[in-house]
């Protein structure tokens, strides 16, 4: 059996972002990233698939947001019970301490076409994940798609804003105004005629 | 100078879908591919970039979603454009001529965790084209993001109807009715209770 490494995903993800930086994505190994991490190959394959799923492998992200989903009040509207999901991916996930992490994480997978497909698919399981959670609660089908896909959407707008270089907020407090941006854009969808305005 | 090869990449389309389904995706190769369809492996890599292109080249979905959206009535609220849109795609690429080629397509891309992930990208770069054409119509920007997504759900939705073995509906027409539902979802996100109802 293979000695417990402490916070090793952590430790390849960090060393992974480094290097990436350093020499590109491309010219970076899995051997190299273990190596820059202290730990061996096998620890990194323990943790990961391969080397694009080093900077997606954890999935705190969903089971975040599931586990707050399931957790809100049972009065709760679909959109508020995303809105108290991504509260709690700003209290535990999406904290100040991990803010440098993630900027840099952007950086690199904005730089990398094969990454920002991964991405693309990590947001599409995420988005079905947060439905299923919603249906979980009695939300019908097709109303819990919309509200994850309204979800995501406020996710990314403030994931964007609160990566931005001179953002001071908190996560939750941007996560809170986007998503009820994202609200009355929805309503507007209906109504906002084009090149007539 | 090469050749011109009449239809091409249709050919090279059906001769990789028919390759994948007999020997799996993982061993098939580009010269597989090439030599099925009578062509030249350098007529593939005119037509494609890779392997997993060739099911995804085309773009014809993009380019016929936004021109539609541009030659909506200038009136038309966003929706109302997006609706035109799907309209267009039952007329032009969903015909009853290419359902067999999709119905293929579409069993191929779900046996394969790389073909989908590709899938997942394309779906997010249609999403933000359709968002494009939108504010290109004076839609304000957030609205236009919105109305793309609800519109790539009603499409996503009405793609996997048409697909099903027993449809026998034109396209626009599930598809008209899939924006309507997902529509009347969008109203609901805010309003229905979880499991206290």
């Amino acid at each position: 059996m293979a000695r417990w490494e402490p916070n090793a995903s952590q430790r390849l993800a960090d060393a992974a972002l480094e290097l990436f930086a350093e020499r590109g994505y491309e010219n970076t190994t899995v051997l190299d990233i273990a190596r820059r991490a202290g730990l061996a190959k096998s620890t990194f394959f323990r943790h990961f698939r391969d080397k694009r799923e080093v900077l997606f492998g954890e999935d705190a992200l969903t089971e975040r947001l599931t586990t707050a989903i399931a957790a809100a009040p049972a009065e709760a509207a679909p959109l508020e019970a995303v809105a108290c999901a991504l509260d709690a991916l700003g209290r535990d996930v999406f904290t100040p301490a991990r803010r440098a992490f993630t900027v840099r994480r952007r950086a690199v997978i904005e730089a990398n076409p094969d990454l920002q497909e991964r991405e693309a698919l990590k947001g599409v399981r995420l988005t079905a994940s947060v439905a299923r959670a919603l249906a979980d609660r009695g939300v019908p089908g097709l109303v819990a798609r919309v509200a994850a896909e309204l979800g995501a959407l406020a996710l990314e707008i403030a994931y964007g804003r609160w990566n931005d270089q001179d953002c001071t907020e908190e996560f939750g407090v941007i996560a809170r105004r986007a998503l009820g941006d994202v609200q009355k854009a929805a309503s507007a969808t209906r109504g906002h005629p084009g090149r007539s305005r």
